[in-house]
Formats: C-alpha cells, sequence, structure tokens
C-alpha cells in the first residue's frame, strides 16, 4: 500500500534542489503578513496531498503582476515539502525547444512523477511556457492542450501529487478554459504600504538609518501611490548603492516608475 | 448470423476495466434521483443495441457543467453493458501525440470494434480530444473530421455499436455541425439542492450529525445559489478535513465559489 | 466505337456492390409521390448519358436536410444504371487519410471511371469530404479544388460518366462556386405529412394498428409543425420498440426534437 | 536571325493538338457576329507576333460567364496560328499536383516556348491554376506569383510568343493585380438574343421547324431575360432530346434557369 | 587600401551584360527633360559610392507606375557605372523558387559583391520579389526581411556597394518599412504630354508627318488627359502597325484606355 | 569565489571586436550633452554588473527613430566595459537563417556568456531580429519567445551579465509584453538643434567657415524644424560633397525631408 511504496522511494527520482534554489536567488524577506499567509497555505495543501486518498491529485495557481516574487514563493513552498519528487518545469530550462520537444520534456516530468508515492512539481511561467503574445494573440496550442490534460490528470493508484503553477496573466489562462484546471489559487501582490520598503532596505542595509528615513519621507508624498514588485526593488537598491548619492537615486528612481 | 457471432467472441477483444474504473475513482453516490434516470436511460440504449438489427449504431451525448461527473456515468454505463468489447477514447492516454497520431489511434478503436458483435466506445471529453481553444478559436479539425464520420459510420453487417461520448462544451460542438452525429443527448446537472450535499457528506462521513446540520444550515442562507458540481465538491471535503476549524473551511469555501 | 468498347469492358472494373448497398441499409420504403419523382429524374440522367454523345458528362447534386435520404437515394440510382462502372466515394472510407491521400484516391476513382465506356461515380457527402467546419470556416481546398475540376472534366473519347453527388450544406457550396459543377439538381426533402409517417410505420410493423392511429393522433396537434428525416424516423422507431409504453415513447420523443 | 531560327524549328516541340481539339467538343458554331468579331481579333494578334520585332510577348485575356465558350474559342484561335509551338495549360491535367508540381508544370511550358521562334501557349481557366475559393479567400499565392512573372517576361532574342489565357473571374485577377500582365482583353458574351438559340437548334436538329417556332415562341415572354452560355445551351438541348415533351422540357428547363 | 584593391579585381566577378540588356530591349528613347534628369542623378550616385569612403553603401529607389520605365532605366544606369561587379536581382530569373531558395540566391549575390571593391546590384521589381498580392495580403516576409537587412548592411572594409531598386508599389513598400532602407528615390512619371508622344512616334517612324498630325491633333480632345507608360505605348505603336487604318487603330487605343 | 574566475577567463572566449567596430563606422561625435549623459549611464550598469552580487543580470533597452545613432552607441559602450566576453547578436550576421537557426545562434551567444564571469551582449535591432512587419502583424513568435527567457534568464552562480539591446519600435516590443523584460531604457533622440548640425559639420570639413554660416543661416527659417539622424546627417554631407554647388544641394536636401 501507499505507505509501504512510501518507503521503497529511489533517491534516484532525484530533487533537482540546486535549479529550485536558483528560483530563489536573494532569499525569501517576510516584509508582510502576506507572506506568512501564503507560506502557511502552501502548507495546508501539502499535508492534504500526503494524508487524503480521496485526492491524490492538488494543483494551485499563483498569480500576481510581473516580479511579485511568485516563483521564489512557489519554489520555497515545494521545497519545503520534502517529497520524494520534486521537479522544476520552467521555460528558462526549454530554450529553443520546438513545440513536441516541450511537450515531451513536459509530459516526462509528469510520467517521471507518477513513480513516485508523493510528488511535487513547479510549473513555472505557464504564460512562457505556451509562447504566449498578445499580438495575434498567438500561443502553441499543443503545449496548452498538453498542460490542460496533464494538470487534471489523475496519477495512477497509490501515487500523490502536488502541483504549483505560477503566471503573471491569469486572465489569459482564464480565456483558455485552464483556470478550470487548478483547485486552488493564491494571489501574490504588489507591495503598496511603505512599511514594507522599509522593512526590505533594512534587510539590504543599504542605507543607515538616517538616509533610510530620508527615503522613506521623501516617498511620502500626496498622491503618489507606491506599487513595486519584490524584484523591482531589489534592482533599484542595488542600483541606487552604485551611485554617489544613494538617497537621491533611490527615491527618483521609485517614483519615475 | 448474429448470435453465432457473439459466442465466438475472443476474450482478446479486451475489455480496458482498469481505464474505466480509473474514470470513477470515488464511486458513484446515488444523491439524487437524476443520478438513478441517468442510469437507467443508458440501460435503455444498451438493451436497444443489444436487441434492434435496425439500428447497428446509437450513440449518445453526455454534456453539463465541469465537473458534474459525466465521465464517471459514461464509465459506469459502459461497464454495466457487460458487452464483449469495451474501450475507452481520451485525451489523458493521447498526451503529446501528433494530430495524426491521436487520428489513427481513435481509429483503431473503431476498428477493433467492428470485430466484435457487440461494443460500446466511451469518447471521453471531446473538446480536449479535439485541442479545443476559445482562443481563435483553435482547434484540430482533422480529429473533428475523423470523429463526424466515425460517430455516424454504420459498423459492417452483424456487429453492432453503442457510443457514449462526453464534453463540457455542447454549444462549440453544435457550431462544429457534431451535435447532429448523436443519436441522444443526456444532460448532467450541478448539484443545487442542499439535499444533495447532506446526502454526499453523510457518504464521506466529513462531519459528526451535529457539524454537518450546522454545516447546512450555514449554507441555506438568503441570496446564496448553491450551483457545484460532484467533483469539487469532494474536493473541498477533503480540503477542509485537513483545517482545524473543518465546519467554517467547507461552508466558507463553498460559499466563496 | 463506343458499342464496340462497351462490349469489350472487363468484368475487372468492378462494381462495389456491397459497399453500395451497406449505404441503403434499411431499404427504401416509397412513402411519397416524391421518393418515386427522384428515382424517374434519375433514370432519365441515365439515359441521357448512354444515349447522347455530345454530352459525355451529366453530373446531378442530391441536396436536403441530415438524413433524409440522400445517400440511400444516390447509392439506389446508381446501382439502377447497371452501368459496367458504379462505384463509391465516400469519406467514410478514407478516415485518417491525409489531404494528399484524398486527392489521390479520389482522382484514382475518376481516373478508373475513364476505362468504362459508361460510368457511374456516388460522390457523397461532398462537406464532409472537403473537411468542412463551419468555425473559420475551415476545409480542405486541395480537395475542394480536385473536385472543381473533376466533376467538369470531360471523360477521354467514347468514355460517358454519370455522376451522383450528395449534400446537407448547398449553400455552403454555392459559397465554393461548386454548385456551377452541376448540370442538375435534385431535391430531397424531410417528411412533413403524417400521411408518410403513417406509411413508414406500416411498414416497420412496430404498432399495431390501434396503436398506430393512437400515436398518430396524437401528432395531429394544434401547433406542432411535423419535420423529420427518414433516418431519425427509423431510429425513434427502433428506440421506441425497447420501451414498455412505445406509442407514448415514439410520440413525446418526435415531439421533442 | 528569326527566319533562319524559324526554319530550323523541330517537329519534336509537338504541338498536343488532341488536348486542344479535346477543349473544341462540339465546334464552333457561328451563331453571332461577336464569335466573328472575335476570331478576327485573335488573328492580329497572330500577325503582330508573327510579324513585329518589338513586340515579342503578346498576352490576352478571354473573360466572360461561365460556360459562354471562352476555353473552346482560345483553343480554336491557338490552333489557327499554326505556330511550330502550341500548348494548353490546363487545370484538367493538374488535378491532384501539389503548389510546387504545378508551378513546375507551367514553367517547363513557358521555357520549352522558349526554344521555338514562334509559340502560342493557352492558359486555360486561371482561377482554378491558382485554387481560386472565394471563402477566406484562398488561393495558391506560388502558383499566382509564379503566372504574374510567366506572363510578363519577355522571352529571350529571337523567340517570339503569344499567350491566350481564359478566366470567369475577371475582378479576382485584378484584385490579384494580375490584369496588369495581358496586353489586351477579349470578353466573351452570353447569349441574350433569341436569334442566336434559333441559330443553335437549327445546327443541332433537336426540332423540325413547327416544335422550333413553338419553342422560340414561347421563349419571347414579357419579363424573361434570356441570358445563357452556349455550353448549358447545348446541355439543355441533349437533355431535352430524351424527353417525351422535348419542346416542353426545353422551354421549361431555360425559362427555369 | 581602396585603389590597391580596385586593380586587383578579378574579370570573374562577372558583369552580365546580357541579361541588363535585356532589360532596355527597346533603347532608351529621351522623349523628355525627365528622362536626362533621372539619368544624371543617376551618375552622381556613382559618383559618391566611387569617392567618399564614408558613404560604402548608397541605394535608391526607383518607383513609379506600371511600364514607365523604371527597370531600363535602372539598368541603363548600372551599366554606365562600368563598376567591375554589375548584377540584377530579378523575379524573372527566380521563377518556383522557393521561398529559402530566392533568400539565397539574393544573399549570394550581396555576399559575391562584397568581394568587389566597387559593384552596383539592381533589384528589379521588389514586390514580386516579395510575392506581394494585395488579397489578405500576403507576401514572402522571409524575403522581406532578407531585404530589409542587405540593403542596409555596411559591405566589409574597402568595399563599396551601390544598389538601384525598382517598384511599382511604393506605398506597400512603406507600409512594411522598407522606403526606410534607401538614402535616395527617383520617381519615374508616366507620358502625360502629347510631345513626347509625338517624339515616340518619331522615333519608331509608325507613321508619315501627315499621320502623326493627325493623330496627334486627335488625341488634343477637351476632357481627355493622357497618361501612358512607355511600354504600353510602345505595345500600342506596333499593334497599330498590323492594323489597316493604323491612325484610327492607334488613336482609338490610346483614348479607350 | 567570483575573482578567482574572473582570473582564469581564457581569451578563447573571444571579444569580437572587429564586428563591433564596424558598428561604429564614422566614429561617436559628441555634438551634444545628450551623448555623454548616455555614455555616462552606460558606465553606472557596467559598474552594477561588476560590483553587486544582488543583480547579477542588468538589461538596457536603447531606442530611438531610424538612425539616431542606436547601434553605434551600444558597440561603444560594451567595448567600454571591457569585460573578458562583449559579443554581438545582429540580423546581419543572420541573413537567411531559419527561424530555428537564429534561436540557436541566439541561445549559444548566452551560452557561452554564462563561462564568463563578467559578460557583455549587445542584442542589435530586436525587430529585425523578430523578423518583424507592421502588415498582419507578422514576426517570429519562437524568436520572441527565445529573447523574453534568455533576456531574463539569471546566469548561474558567479556569472554576470551586462546586455545592451537596440530597437527603433518600442512600442511594439511593449505590445509583445517584452518591455517587462528590460531594467533599464536609455532614449537616444535625433537632432534637433542647430547647433549639434554645426558641430558635425565642422568635425566632417564639408564646408569652409562661410560656407558653413550660409547654410546655417539657410536653415533657420520660420517654420522649419529640423529633425534629423546622425546617420542620415552624414549621407547627405557625404552627398553633398559630390555636387558643384555643395551649400545649396545640402540645405535643399534637408529641408526637403
Ligand atoms: N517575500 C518574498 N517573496 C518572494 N520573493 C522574495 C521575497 N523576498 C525576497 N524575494 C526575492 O525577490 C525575487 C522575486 O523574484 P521572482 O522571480 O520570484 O518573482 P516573480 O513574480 O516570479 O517574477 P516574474 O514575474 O518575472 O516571473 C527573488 O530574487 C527572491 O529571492
Ligand atoms: N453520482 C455521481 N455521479 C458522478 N460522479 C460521482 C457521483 N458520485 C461520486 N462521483 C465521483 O465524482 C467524480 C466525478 O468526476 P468526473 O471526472 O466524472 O466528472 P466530469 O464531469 O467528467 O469532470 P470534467 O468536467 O472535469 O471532465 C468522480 O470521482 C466520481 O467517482
Ligand atoms: N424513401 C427513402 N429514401 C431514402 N432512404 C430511405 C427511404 N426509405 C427508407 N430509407 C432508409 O433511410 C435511411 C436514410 O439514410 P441516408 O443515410 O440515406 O440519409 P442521408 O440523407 O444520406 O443522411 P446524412 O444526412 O446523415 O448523410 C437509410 O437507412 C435508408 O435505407
Ligand atoms: N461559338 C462558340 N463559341 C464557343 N463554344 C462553342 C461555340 N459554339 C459551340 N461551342 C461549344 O460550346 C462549348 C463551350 O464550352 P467551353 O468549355 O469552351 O466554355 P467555357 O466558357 O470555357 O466554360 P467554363 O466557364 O466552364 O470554362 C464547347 O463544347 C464548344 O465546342
Ligand atoms: N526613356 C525611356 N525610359 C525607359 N524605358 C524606355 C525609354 N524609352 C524606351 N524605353 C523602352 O520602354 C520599355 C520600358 O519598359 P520597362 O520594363 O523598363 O518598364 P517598367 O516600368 O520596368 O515596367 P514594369 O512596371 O512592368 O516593371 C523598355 O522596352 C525600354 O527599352
Ligand atoms: N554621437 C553619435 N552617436 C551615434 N552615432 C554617431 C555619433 N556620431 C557619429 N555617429 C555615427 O553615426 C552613425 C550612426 O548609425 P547607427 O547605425 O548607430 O544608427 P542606428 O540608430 O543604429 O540606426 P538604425 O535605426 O538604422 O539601426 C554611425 O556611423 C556612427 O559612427
Ligand atoms: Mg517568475
Ligand atoms: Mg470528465
Ligand atoms: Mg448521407
Ligand atoms: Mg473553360
Ligand atoms: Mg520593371
Ligand atoms: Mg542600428
Amino acid at each position: 500500500d501507499f505507505l509501504a511504496a512510501l518507503d521503497e522511494v529511489h533517491p534516484a527520482f532525484g530533487v533537482n534542489d540546486e535549479e529550485l534554489q536558483q528560483c530563489v536567488h536573494n532569499e525569501i524577506i517576510k516584509f508582510s503578513s502576506n507572506i506568512e499567509r501564503i507560506l502557511s497555505d502552501g502548507q495546508l495543501y501539502i499535508d492534504q496531498v500526503r494524508k487524503s486518498s480521496r485526492t491524490p491529485l492538488v494543483s494551485v495557481l499563483l498569480h500576481g503582476p510581473p516580479g511579485c516574487g511568485k516563483t521564489a514563493l512557489a519554489a520555497t513552498m515545494a521545497m519545503s515539502s520534502e517529497f520524494p519528487f520534486i521537479k522544476l518545469i520552467s521555460p528558462e530550462s526549454m530554450v529553443g525547444y520546438s513545440e513536441s520537444a516541450k511537450m515531451n520534456a513536459i509530459n516526462k516530468v509528469f510520467s517521471d512523477s507518477y513513480k513516485s508515492p508523493l510528488s511535487v512539481i513547479v510549473v513555472d511561467n505557464l504564460e512562457r511556457l505556451l509562447d504566449w503574445v498578445p499580438i495575434g494573440p498567438r500561443f502553441s496550442n499543443s503545449v496548452l492542450q498538453t498542460l490542460l490534460v496533464l494538470l487534471k490528470k489523475r496519477p495512477p493508484k497509490d501515487r500523490r501529487l502536488l502541483i504549483f503553477a505560477t503566471t503573471n496573466e491569469r486572465s489569459v489562462l482564464e480565456q483558455m478554459n485552464m483556470s478550470d484546471c487548478f483547485n486552488s489559487e493564491i494571489y501574490v501582490p504588489n507591495i503598496v504600504e511603505l512599511s514594507c520598503v522599509d522593512f526590505v532596505l533594512k534587510e539590504l542595509t543599504l542605507f543607515n538609518d538616517d538616509e533610510r528615513n530620508r527615503a522613506l519621507s521623501s516617498l511620502q508624498q500626496d498622491g503618489f501611490n507606491l506599487n513595486i514588485g519584490i524584484k523591482k526593488l531589489l534592482m533599484i537598491i542595488e542600483m541606487s548603492r552604485q551611485d554617489v548619492d544613494k538617497v537621491d537615486k533611490f527615491v527618483s528612481t521609485i517614483m519615475g516608475l
């Protein structure tokens, strides 16, 4: 039965840790309660798959604006499951692939996962896997159809699978009937509060306290609406670090977005 | 003649029971009279094919919203026929196939069926077999044309065939002139009555009596219209099972749909 | 000359009788004067081809709603010619063919026909041969062009050819300039009079006299417009035969169309 | 020089007389002065190519409604030139060809013509060569581009070429910029006068004098506008010949168009 | 350096004189001052390429209505340069080529030109090279992209290239962003003045003086706007030469355009 | 670690200097303060990549009107980095490549760059790499998807990459979601002030002082808006150099744009 199968798992299944850790280049900074809630929701899905035999397949979609941190969060949750099979499906490993090579690569990860009693797959950047472009619009229908089937395909008897997928283009996926494929959705928001910026700035030690306060009060202007992804925020911090006047560069770049 | 032929049937025709049973993962729960009516209608078609020589081909379309139970019902009816040839045509077994490989696979199942005096074929998830996507819209015309012909092609002399097909996209099939191909249609509805939810909850023992009553009375609110497929209902029950406050999780998830 | 050539015809030309008889599965029931008129018109075209040397090619299009009996009638007329070459071109024998395989198969039948002094070809279900689907719309232009040429191509000296083609989609063929290719058209109507239903019911002995009268008077209701193809009528008769209450099943199904 | 080259012409160039005569199946009936004018215009172009060294390429488009006699007239004029090279390019000899096979076949006829000092090419049924269909619209752009170049390509030094092309779809060719490729156009009209019908009827001896007069006076009705191609007229005459009441069949068919 | 390289030029580069002279079949008649201005502008570009090392690539577009003389003028200017490398890229030499064969052929001419210190390339009839057709519209994007790059690609060190291209479809090229690729444009007009016709008539000796005067005064009518390309004018002159009444044929044809 | 890796860099990485210098054919003339600002901004990005380990990938888009100097500036900045790996991706080296050959070539440059601790890649003329044409519009989606991934793909551990890309079609890239891929943008303007023209004229010594003043005062007219790219300005200067009246040619050409 299931527990027996779990014991037999070969280490050969492999957990591609390096690839997944690469997704979280700069660690997860817990700059808001959102981040904690997302991580604990992830834990619930991990538990469900581990425990309930009636739902051997659970799939979750992380969506939000570009650079909000979807990939880093999905990879982090996947690694925290410590399931014997953890793999990443990502457009970056398929550059230059033909449509059918992509289909095969995707299909192979799913087929491999069926050999492990407990598996988690991160499907990163769905719109890029689909070769989506809004002009036309164009996309790879054969990759789409492959995903539409695999995201809903029940693993064989005594096998269980958890899927975390990410996208910037939730509404596009809805038009493609793909949002029906997910059992749950997690929204990852941009940073809209200065307290979060403050938290991140402290963490990255760009400024001394005085500089940080000057920067934050400059941003506390009427009519300015903060709305920035964690990824862009990190980039601006590093750019500002090169400048003679770090505070000015930081503030003006953020306000110029 | 026909009965003689029936006797000669080789077990080699094969009935792919495992594949079909996989479609009914969680058994059929008879939560409403609809379910019984559907199953008995299915029996009528089985009888017609078995008995009338003037209609050697009968095809039936099961349609309804996502997750309403179409596939499980079609597979259940097919297995209940106990015909010597019972096969499933399903997108899940054709992931990554080219259009022509799909056409060949579909054609082969039909050709094989013509060797048995009595056959039943389940064609699951037509819109997915057709690689349908509403953007464009796009679909595989060659698979469509194959189906348009095979669904109407009379089996050879002294052979009889029953077809159960399923779809979420009946109106799309109509635009493709495919609904003309079916002799009958069966509508599978979502669950819209609390008594059905009650029935399912009892069956799956998520709650004790008290909890169940609390949950149901919470759902009996003004302005809330219950409308949920059996598949999603089962998923929500299993998710709630992980939560500390099962009743709350169950009620809030259903109302949040 | 022509008559000499006719004498030399090899039986090898083959008349694929089985295939053609398969098209008339349930015989022709002469339920109305329309049917007799159509068959005698067919005879006139057969005579013209046999006798007039100035028109070595005559092509006739049978059109009408789905299931009105086009294929059965075309096959019946073709067989009645008793020409040495009689062949069927039908989508059912080309399932899974590529476009070019279809073109070749169609072309071969025509080329073969040119070897017989007198030939008749039934081209069944033009819209299906063309892979027509209204979404798009899409169709095989190469099969279309092949047919546009072959339907008008004069056979070589001392050879004569009669073509019966069928379609449900006459207006589509018109948009494709295909209706220009036919010298004549025959419209096959649905059944709209109860006397025809009466005739068919008698022929198939579903009911005793009393039942038949009850059924027909139920159908004689105000506001109900009978409009049904012979093919569907036969199917409903056989379905009703399985039911406990045959009259009720028959009447309610017809009125529910 | 030119005359010397003309002397050397090998009979091998071939004039495919049989193919061309097949185009004029029923001879040219001179039922109106239009026909004579068209034939004498054709003679002028033949003379120009034979005599003027400044215009080694002359191309003429015959256009008019379906069945008006374009192909028969073009073939007749081509044969009357008695040039050493006379060839027909026609869709009927290219059934089932791929686009590139068509391009090659067309190109070959032109290349071959360049070897003869004096050549005439009949390009029959341009819209069919182009795989034209108004739905879409679709057509073979590679065949189109091949023709756009070849119809304007000057033959090499001391070679001269006359081209007669035919089409039912002059306005389509105009949209494709193809009408710019022709130096002249000849319009072939339908028959619109009863005197022409009279002439043809006499020629084909369908009726005796009395019958013919009865037929013609029946057609001389108010509100009836005669408009028929010679090809269809010939077909109706032969159909009527089979009927018991030839006059009635003839008149009713023509008026029913 | 540059002059040294020029000395080493092999005659093998080849100047395809025959092909280019074929483009000027009937010589250049200097019927107006426009023609002289165009030829002297061409000389300026030739000088610039020969002398200025800062602009090793100069590209010029000749555009105007069909038959206005673009090809003849471009070929004439190219030959007058007497550069060691002079080549023609023309659709007529690429009939039946696939898109990639065309790309290769075009690319080869440019690559070859880079071996000569001084080169001139005539790119004739751009819209035909691009397989342009306004229905759709359709064209070969791969040939377009090849030209967009090659027309702007600087030749290697110490190599210089002059390009003359021609088109009837300047506005189409503009929509394709191709007009940005040219450093200069030359407009070649149709003939709109009777004095030009007079000049041409004299040159070709169609009429005696009296006939010519009669013809010209017939054309000098109110409400008639002369607008004709030199190519068509030459064709009409030769057609008229065959007629018994040359003056009438000439005048009526021109006025009937 | 990083510095160690930097030491080990093989000269084999190659810096394709010749190719890059070819992009700056006529040197950078510092005709305005814009040019200096652009070059110093470039220096900041070079420093960031060299120093910050948190942002191992920095990508910058240079955009502006045709001929404004984008390519020359990007190449100049890239060479000034003196990174061990400096490569150009340019449509000019991919003429005639198939889509997949292009994808491979692009992918190879990026893969190679990952072997060097510090790399800079110039991606020149994005719209041309994408085979963009506004009619349709059409473009190579597979090249686009390749770039969308590679422009955001983090180099492996201890490798850093700076990307300079150029385009005339920033708004097109925006529609393709490509502008999200860049961390920064640099706008390169056309020349709109006479002082810049003056600076360039002096540099290139087309005129003596008197001529230059005459030319400039002619351009200082009411209602004339100067707007010209440096590339076109250089071309006009060289054209004028051939003319007898250089001042007039220069002024009239600029005002005729
Ligand atoms: N709380 C956090 N959540 C997510 N990422 C964080 C957080 N704190 C720091 N990071 C860092 O921010 C970056 C987020 O980038 P990531 O690629 O995950 O964003 P994304 O939303 O997937 O972007 P894209 O839309 O480009 O795919 C990573 O480098 C990650 O290490
Ligand atoms: N009465 C019932 N009818 C159908 N399915 C039932 C019933 N009771 C329980 N089930 C279970 O509910 C699930 C129904 O899922 P099924 O895949 O058949 O739905 P579906 O309509 O085919 O979904 P989809 O639209 O995704 O194809 C199955 O696991 C089945 O075992
Ligand atoms: N008078 C009749 N005319 C035609 N068919 C008849 C007649 N009487 C009985 N039949 C039977 O009715 C059926 C008619 O079906 P048929 O396939 O010919 O219809 P169809 O119009 O070609 O249908 P479809 O539109 O599906 O191609 C056949 O089984 C035939 O034997
Ligand atoms: N005066 C005539 N002109 C042309 N054809 C004639 C004439 N008299 C008799 N015919 C006969 O009429 C028929 C004309 O048919 P033809 O194929 O040439 O017409 P078409 O316009 O080319 O038809 P389509 O539009 O189908 O190509 C031929 O059989 C020809 O022998
Ligand atoms: N002044 C002239 N300019 C150009 N062509 C002339 C002139 N005088 C005579 N000709 C002759 O006129 C003809 C012009 O035809 P040409 O093919 O060059 O025109 P075109 O504009 O290129 O036509 P198209 O639009 O069909 O490509 C040639 O035969 C040429 O010899
Ligand atoms: N300050 C400058 N900035 C850029 N280019 C300059 C400058 N001064 C002189 N140049 C010269 O001007 C030319 C600019 O051409 P370049 O190809 O870089 O323009 P571009 O904007 O890339 O053009 P395109 O839009 O055609 O790609 C080069 O020859 C360069 O040497
Ligand atoms: Mg991501
Ligand atoms: Mg299903
Ligand atoms: Mg039929
Ligand atoms: Mg014709
Ligand atoms: Mg030309
Ligand atoms: Mg550039």
